[in-house]
């Protein structure tokens, strides 16, 4: 495969640039009979926009979806869904302004390097706006997993120096839920103020989503290389920005000892602690699943940079352009997408071999 | 794929439980005429041994690889290599004595569900043991990242709460390196006081590994999903133990502020940081790439431990048998050798499609 | 892979019912800074296009390709590129003529027990104007191709009862075609006659495509299992209404001895005769590669069949409707299409491995 | 993939040398808590074997099958299933005779131009005897249809001038087979004297192979490209000597109008002709599914031949060695074992979008 397409038997293939007409995919291996739950995808992409709040960007679209195929009577048909959402605002103004320039840890050197084409017009094929194909599919992949009553929902748990302290380990009322996703209110407004305070330092800052997938039925993830949390840590990094991940007890168990860090059974096969973070041996075993995915600072910032041309010559990177603070909270629903294909994959592997 | 074959052009198949007679690997994919480097093979099956010295297992294997295929004079033929070591000090009497107990935090549950077979003999597929198998197939990878001369090296970074503080961002002279495989003689000496804390309290002891290639062209990754990150992201987390995966500023830049992230080019196309982590945009950049790994504490302990039998009755899980006290150091060569996988399977991408 | 993803590093996904708003496809894979060109898609749908011809659906449609991403001034990006063709010409009248009643040797059952979804509208998916997306994804893989000066030409060698009696093992002059790509004058007037003939009668016919592959390089194929002949076949067999598939002395072989079979070497590595047809062990042997694929008559005919409907009673089928008399000549672009994304991929993946 | 791997879900992937130490194979994905039946597998191993008939080759095997992992008390566990069997009868003076002499029709040049390797002992990984590990592999897809009722039979219909005349769409009872696996007693007499008269001159000759499954489940087949012909068609391609491929009313459509040709529907959904062959559209429609496959000549005969040395002179070929003067009837277990990987693997697909 030449690296668009994700996953083995639910599978999403990705296509479009930012600045170009639209960005799409299709979706295949989606079971068929599915109700289509469009105001799921309304709000998937609502959580995901560019919106009012004063830490994200000013480019605005209304990213309406078009489906070209795949459903019928608002059925899933067990065809090949593909859709599109047009570009609609785009300005290129700021990238004309830097038109020669490589933009710091960005992709235009790679990209310049890798396809031999160099592409000034924003990042195109590696814009944040890609992952808006993944929250698509990823609500196809939701209408499935809930049929079978598994939920996955993910959360803002860090934003620079703002920390949401305790480990997130199920799913919290939606009552308590803000507009940045974040499980606190005053945690919350601290991190509100850590957004605009950086913003108004013309910079950027990273931050962190956790996420927890209750319901899971035991026995998903194919070892000993496709082990669940092996599938969900290569779709986390396959996210723009993502620096890190981990599950359950993560880097923290580095410190741990066994006698603490094991899972002791109780009758009925759960679990009292659950360090494991609901899988064992790379398959799940019943309890919540959980993890966190660490986010790099948004490499658009308002400062001028150093930085050289395409021809590697010592030149400026000017400041400006439409861009997030953050990546969070655009990101939250990016971090449950991906999650949702994984487990819908997985789920799809585990009935093909459930043959008694 | 069924879940035991890695890679897409450089593949490995894996096969074999801890406990039958043996454990292999076929390796297809391996470019021809490379010439087999079995003093490589040989050091790195010894990385990852069982030895003498107080922390690890008192299983004894000489483990001398049978290669079967894909082997003429000395260099690969381009045909699958097929391999096993076979498994020869097998004492199962601490397994008996647990016989239908289920192990806390270990694959006896999972797999009994999954598979509907209850393996009581050790941990069989799901034994470290088959890590093995990655070891001598990252070997072939290396010969081949060899002729390229790129370089790959993995360290101990932390066992339990001795950590190595500073980030580990490019290869050490090998004189450095001692049995732990720690970049510090003092920190060494901490660890290895760990270790030995560890074993008299019967318990085990989590740890981190951390890992830096040098010397990768610039163009290896490939957008949007197989991104270079996101597939050492799943070969990381597929290995035995591990918890978390960190590439570059990882986990910290989620604190970070753009103005300080962004790593500037300098002429010639090189950055003055390398909080990037040699990967931008998913294509390697040509600065070296570093990550770390975090395992958390073996479930083996010599302790009884609360559980319940296959009934889901309570019982007593006895402590006991033969265990590393820490997955670190053997898991080291592992790490190398997953990094080494990816990295030969990217370059051969890389290859298919430089056409001009 | 969910079976609408075609090939391994250069990959076509297909989408689209004959009957909603639209076909398309993504490619993945295929490489950057190739030109565009424009005439030759163009000239291939023109070819399979419905057109005035007597034998020949009389649904119009114009066909026009919509490019929605991957290719930036003209030029090939190496991102994925997402197409699709309107459907605008539908008449559903036939249809529901027969609405609730299986068509025979068609879709209609197989369907909806597959996906539980009764599609009446004619046959959706199964249809064969699925096939102008191979015949799109075709021209950019032959884009590639003619960059190494591979050529591919695909031949009518029978409808019905009238057959060319030669193998064809080369291109021929583009001045001796016509417009049902049949390399013989008097065996083109023949074949007209018999479309029309078959076409008084209500009735369809079938048919056999020749395929011709000049200077593909030594080296192409990955035995035991993909090797160059059995990826040929596969994508010929998954072509609509193909029940047959040979190459080099195909059938005809089974009656030979081995003395005369046997392609003998003359210096400088050719063969005098081509009995193997360019492929030996699986992998090209730089002769001219030639196959046949035959095709069955059409399902829709002009007369009344017996049949049952979805519940399974007995029930009359009504002829009519707009339809082929044979999918000869259209599906002739469409051998080529699948035949050239073959080669395409396989050259990506002999590119990969040629490291020395 | 590499192309020593088949299926996607189930799955085999081969390895070994004709001259080597042993030929074996790993298969994943088989689901678990199946019963072992060697004696299938002993049984289809005999009929694959060399033995005392006076058309096969003189080479000796016991062919004992060495299974490395994947099964406990005689139950596969669903791991990976890893097997080899020895080489134990290696005579290399023929091969020693011809050494530097490029072999007409054979692999010699192809393999040592893609892999740059001159391997003159015996044709390596092309040789025929590489297909014996598609024999055991399909003896455990075998074990897994059988639980299904599925049943699958190969027969022998065409040796050099003598062909079976009928279409063979039924399994026919056992008492019928002979030694050939032909289905009729005085054709069986005249393909024997063709055999023999053929070893009388030193030649050898082609053959047709037929195969027919019953009881398969309506629904197997992924369209638009993994439809099930299309996968049968790649697996029998792959087999060495094969040439073509036809299921139902195979190359005999072409001439055929669709009047004839359309399979009616009865009540009950079954069809009054299966011209179809047991699949519609790319799907088992619950009819008998027959194909057949055409195969060369083998390339080894008993008489000189011109050809080139290695370095692209005129040099003669050398006949002799011991080979069989024809692949059938020993590539009849072959063509069953692959036809029953590809049903295997396409019933776990069926069984995974299967969700209400």
């Amino acid at each position: 495969m030449a690296g668009n397409t994700f996953g083995t038997l639910f599978t999403i293939t990705s296509f479009g640039e930012s600045h170009g007409c639209c960005i799409g995919g299709v979706i295949d291996g989606c079971p068929s009979n599915l109700r289509v739950d469009y105001d799921l995808i309304q709000q998937k992409i609502k959580e995901r926009q560019t919106n009012s709040l004063p830490y994200t960007s000013s480019r605005h679209e209304s990213d309406d979806v078009i489906f070209l195929s795949g459903i019928s009577n608002k059925l899933t048909t067990g065809a090949p869904i593909a859709f599109y959402i047009k570009n609609q605002d785009i300005d290129s103004s700021h990238y004309e302004a830097n038109k020669g320039v490589l933009k710091p840890s960005h992709a235009d050197y790679t990209y310049v390097k890798k396809y031999g084409i160099y592409d000034y017009k924003g990042s195109g094929r590696a814009s944040a706006r890609e992952t808006l194909v993944r929250v698509v599919a990823g609500c196809f992949a939701m209408m499935f997993l809930q049929s079978k009553a598994i939920k996955i929902k993910a959360y803002t748990t860090q934003i620079g120096s703002i920390v949401y302290p305790k480990p997130l380990t199920q799913i919290l009322p939606d009552a308590d839920i803000n507009d940045l996703h974040c499980p606190d209110k005053e945690i919350y407004q601290s991190m509100l103020n850590e957004l605009k305070s950086t913003r108004a330092q013309n910079d950027s800052i990273g931050g962190k989503v956790s996420c927890v997938i209750e319901n899971t039925p035991v026995g998903l993830g194919e070892p000993v290389f496709d082990k669940l949390q092996a599938d969900l840590a290569k779709a986390m990094l396959s996210i723009n920005a993502a620096k890190g991940f981990e599950y359950g007890s993560g880097f923290q168990s580095a410190a741990m000892k066994g006698s603490i860090h094991n899972d002791l059974f109780t009758s009925e096969f759960r679990t009292k602690t659950n360090h494991s973070g609901g899988i064992q041996a790379g398959i799940s075993n019943g309890e919540n699943i959980y993890f966190s995915v660490a986010f790099k600072p948004l490499a658009s910032i308002g400062q001028n940079q150093e930085s050289v041309n395409i021809q590697g010559e010592k030149a400026i990177y000017k400041g400006g352009g439409r861009h997030d603070v953050c990546v969070i909270p655009r990101v939250v629903p990016v971090v449950e997408a991906m999650a949702t294909l994984v487990l819908a994959d997985h789920l799809l592997r585990f009935n093909a071999y459930k043959i008694h």
